[in-house]
């Protein structure tokens, strides 16, 4: 593999005044973003990504379930794409950087890339896309990693479109509402993909590293479990006939983490999220919908938390409480291209940058893409490992590292593919 | 005192009428209503209130935070107004009977006495009075009994209209939208206040007795109290970073049912409603403002729970979590007006209805309108104790025997006060 870009560089400038204003739509006064998947503000970011594949001369598409795809045929109208993006959709009152960060670096990177390529009067073996996937963070509407599934086909544009937010609008409506439904079949000549992202966790800042080489993932569950009692009211209704949804709800958030302090922390656990009904003052709770997680890098350790827990609710399920007990997510530890994530680690080094190998423990489209397409991912780190918080940060020199890592990454694989 | 009213009865036909039409605005599927304070269609049973009032010959009056009374003068245009009635407003999906019953009981009562006075040609020293509370529940708005209390002057006026739903709407503005932000001042010459009400336990039930003679009020105090935690990715995050707010939550819930559960249930614990911020799935919780009660007629015991809840919550705020705790209710168990109990008994006995003398344990707005106004209250039976549920159910010969003992009561005021 010979490295012709030792000349190359991205603008700092362009990444920083793009990252600016992509930070503009759906900006919080915390200093955070709140852009839920196809709102006002979503569609209004998605207007400037258009806007922005239009002025630097990309081929744009949007498909069915608002995934924006744009390209640049620098290798010929026939050349196959490697293609590089995120989202930019954003949790409730979430960071600048989750996300967004990916696909600004892909625009200045494939940008950057494609007018060194004409100045050299290079032409590559592959054309360069920028992609941004409809409803990566799974806050507004379920699932996550939606638009990438749908593209890897293991999700049906169906059920994509027919869910629902909380207030009963189905993704379908919402995207028409804000003009993002597209009609163009995604790119079916799909070489490869690289996802810049921040870290979301605090590895790198601690190894003082700048580069993460990510070659894998961790297991995940997702479970939605529902506990059933009976409203009635706080006051006059003995203790001895309440039936009371939200005790067992208590109870299962406490075993949960009980089930990491067992591994002193190793597993991951979490509950995050509770639909309450009624919700009211005083009202004993009749119903209580809970959002729990399991993480492990150790295939062994996750399946004997998963049973446990299923154990759990199920003799929480006593005194008349009925218990539902229902896996949405089940995602496997995983491993990316090995290929793909040796240019990462050669364009890492060649660029000058420290770097380690790490695993993801966060859900990311690159994981979704990767049952079709060699993908891998590139970290760069997150202050005090923060995310998913209005005060995520990332340093501009990060930022400009994991650009400069993408574009040479890229650069390497349309110039001089590894065989 | 004299019964001269042994031949005095309410119509069987007009109760069950109006209880008919006053249940079909906020009818749910499930039989029961959803009729949030100064919602479309809390208006729509407030305008049918007033077409009643109007109907019969009441003068009407709404108040500025949309208190309405009706007044019948047969007692002449200086009399003091004995005034009965209780609240239109329900639970989310609450049940037909709380509230609703004593509204259409006060009129059903009211009306059918001025009619009985008019033909004997009776002329009571009393005026009538039916009166709707706004804001009872306090589900939609904060506090509870907001209207009463208004009355009572416990709360401000301008508190109250600013108080402000979920959505940001205050109560002055929703009610200036269905238009009942009334301008009359609230009547000054009350005698007293008698108000029926299903009693939502299963006492009356369980001891086989038609009417509950309302002789005081367990004490109560609720508290909201918040956690505030750190909003993190559920993923990265390792779990030695995690400043989780629904952690301490969920321990104070499983607390706060030990502590009933070390009464055997005499004191009654509980949490209906937790605040969860951002509340998204794979979000680490920020912060989590939890509304808990506590209940007790013995004073010793409530105020010892009392002590012990504030030094768990302050244990509670360790390891990054600081904590919040706010009484907003501070009632202290009371008795009713002696004289009107008794009035009430008698009148039970007379009519021939079984009774026993009981302590409601959930807040009435008698309660508030005991502080300026001689009051007590009745109670019917509740099915198998439910309420705040659309299962919520009182057999039709109960709302009859509640309402004629709440007929016969005020006759007896009116025309032989207790001295």
């Amino acid at each position: 593999m010979t490295d012709d870009l030792s000349n190359f560089t991205v603008s700092p400038e362009l990444l920083e005044r793009l990252m600016n204003e992509v930070s503009s739509f759906g900006a919080t006064a915390g200093g955070g973003l709140h852009r839920l998947t196809a709102s006002v503000d979503d569609g209004k970011a998605r207007s400037w990504l258009s806007a922005q594949f239009e002025k630097y001369g990309f081929r744009r598409y949007t498909d069915s379930v608002g995934n924006m795809y744009g390209i640049l045929e620098c290798g010929g109208v026939d050349a196959p794409v490697l293609f590089t993006g995120s989202h930019l959709d954003s949790q409730p009152y979430g960071g600048r950087y989750d996300g967004a960060f990916g696909v600004i670096a892909a625009l200045v990177a494939v940008q950057s890339l494609s007018q060194w390529f004409k100045g050299k009067n290079i032409r590559p073996q592959y054309n360069l896309g920028v992609v941004n996937w409809t409803n990566e963070e799974g806050a507004r509407f379920a699932p996550s990693l939606l638009g990438s599934k749908v593209f890897a086909g293991t999700l049906s544009q169906r059920e994509a479109l027919a869910s629902e937010d909380s207030d009963g609008v189905s993704l379908g409506d919402a995207l028409k509402e804000i003009g993002f439904a597209g009609s163009d079949a995604p790119p079916d000549n799909v070489a490869g993909y690289i996802e810049a992202h921040i870290e979301q966790g605090p590895a790198l800042e601690q190894a003082g590293k700048t580069i993460g080489v990510v070659e894998g993932n961790w297991g995940t569950a997702k479970y939605q479990i529902v506990f059933e009692g009976k409203a009635s009211h706080t006051g006059p209704t003995p203790m001895s006939k309440r039936i009371d949804a939200l005790l067992p709800a208590a109870k299962l958030i406490s075993f949960l983490r009980q089930l990491s302090d067992e591994t002193n922390g190793e597993l991951l656990t979490s509950v995050g999220r509770l639909d309450i009904e009624p919700n009211s003052t005083n009202v004993v709770a009749g119903k209580v919908k809970l959002y729990a997680e399991l993480r492990d890098i150790d295939k062994d350790r996750l399946e004997k938390a998963r049973s446990r827990l299923e154990k759990e609710v199920k003799s929480l399920a006593q005194d008349g409480i009925r218990s539902e007990f229902k896996c949405v997510v089940d995602r496997p530890a995983g491993q990316f291209d090995p290929k793909l994530t040796k240019v990462i680690e050669d364009a890492s080094t060649s660029c000058g940058y420290s770097n380690m190998r790490m695993h993801t423990i966060a859900g990311h489209d690159a994981i979704a893409v990767s049952q079709v397409v060699p993908s891998a991912m590139i970290f760069v780190p997150s202050a005090d490992g923060l995310s998913h918080n209005e005060s995520e940060y990332t340093a501009p020199e990060h930022l400009l590292a994991g650009t400069s890592v993408l574009a040479r990454s890229l650069g390497l694989l349309a110039t001089a593919p590894p065989s």
